[in-house]
């Protein structure tokens, strides 16, 4: 009995010890990795895929820039007449809002309309990018708008290559053009393993939108 | 050349009208599932997999939650001493968080201090989720504490399943485990296309933290 309490005990000790090791090895490769990475620049961050976050992870960093006292901004390219909860607390908290005029853009069914309505918040778009003040400017869903061919792919590169040094962009929005990729910093892709609207569950206000 | 600009009109309005055609088609279908979808419940959300933004959608969605003057709680399973621009502004909206008392797991390398600080701040999720008027509690990076064995898969599932019927629950963290997959309503993978961190960029404050 004693005996096998002894052997129970060196197992353990060993146990933790092996623990010990893996994590310290885990430190010590992010460690170096953080030592290697000096360099401070505006990133720009593509949010993709057909999965459900990217907008609200969008926003995420918007409240993480204001909650540190620096300046954000957001433009909106597609978002219809629902409410927006985001946009109550941000708006309240000096994030400067530009919504895009038309509703979802297969409601209004109207390409000359929707293409305007594009320009328009674009145009607004161009304006943040030359503006060093702002911190961090979201541009979300403006994947659509290229993909549709509202917006030159051209005319957004060059605004994304020219903006002030330090300001972090973010675009969100599904099957974001291969040339955006290219130059972003940073990609994630979120993809879809299941969705609940898929399950017959409603989208609900507060936590869909 | 009045007969070829009348021939590009032709062509214009053929193509203007194959696009209305197309996106009727759009709408036809997103209103057939939101007719579909008429079930509320609340929703269990898992953000996972190693790309860049799941906490960060995560917050992103307490910031929506509270912007529609729900109540928002959040438990943080993993934050070192780094600064929270989050937390600063969504304490100020009146957010609840808790935050697990030790830092990286891999730099306190003590699996025993480490169990206990994540059973202590479980403890504090369960009593969140027994409470009917958190509308939304986020659960960040708890998915590591039940790959590490700080807490017993068991207990996650049954707490989850016993939850308010309207409580929205989010879990964020890499390697979420298959059995908390299976209970969720919607499961976004976030994939790592490329990330600004591996070209040398330094993590910087008011975007990556």
């Amino acid at each position: 009995m004693m005996d096998s309490n002894k052997d129970e005990n060196h197992i353990d000790e060993q146990k933790a010890q092996r623990h010990k090791a893996r994590q310290q090895k885990v430190k010590q490769g992010v460690d170096a990795k953080i030592a290697a990475a000096q360099e401070e620049k505006g990133i720009l961050l593509v949010l993709t895929g057909n999965g459900k976050g990217k907008s609200t992870s969008g926003f995420g960093s918007v409240a993480r820039a204001v909650g540190h006292g620096q300046k954000a901004a957001v433009v909106q390219f597609i978002k219809g007449t629902w409410a927006c909860g985001e946009r109550n607390l941000l708006e309240g908290a000096g994030v400067e809002f530009h919504v895009m005029g038309t509703g979802f853009t297969w409601e209004t069914q109207d390409k000359e309309k929707d293409t305007k309505a594009a320009m328009e918040a674009w145009e607004h778009a161009e304006k943040l990018l030359q503006d060093e003040s702002v911190n961090l400017l979201l541009l979300d869903e403006l994947t659509y708008m290229v993909s549709y061919h509202y917006i030159e792919l051209e005319r957004v590169l060059t605004a994304l290559k020219n903006r002030p040094a330090m300001q972090h962009v973010i675009i969100t929005g599904r099957a974001c053009h291969r040339e955006i990729i290219e130059l972003a910093d940073t990609v994630s892709e979120v993809q879809p393993i299941k969705h609940a609207f898929n399950a017959g569950i409603k989208a609900q206000l507060g936590f869909d939108y």
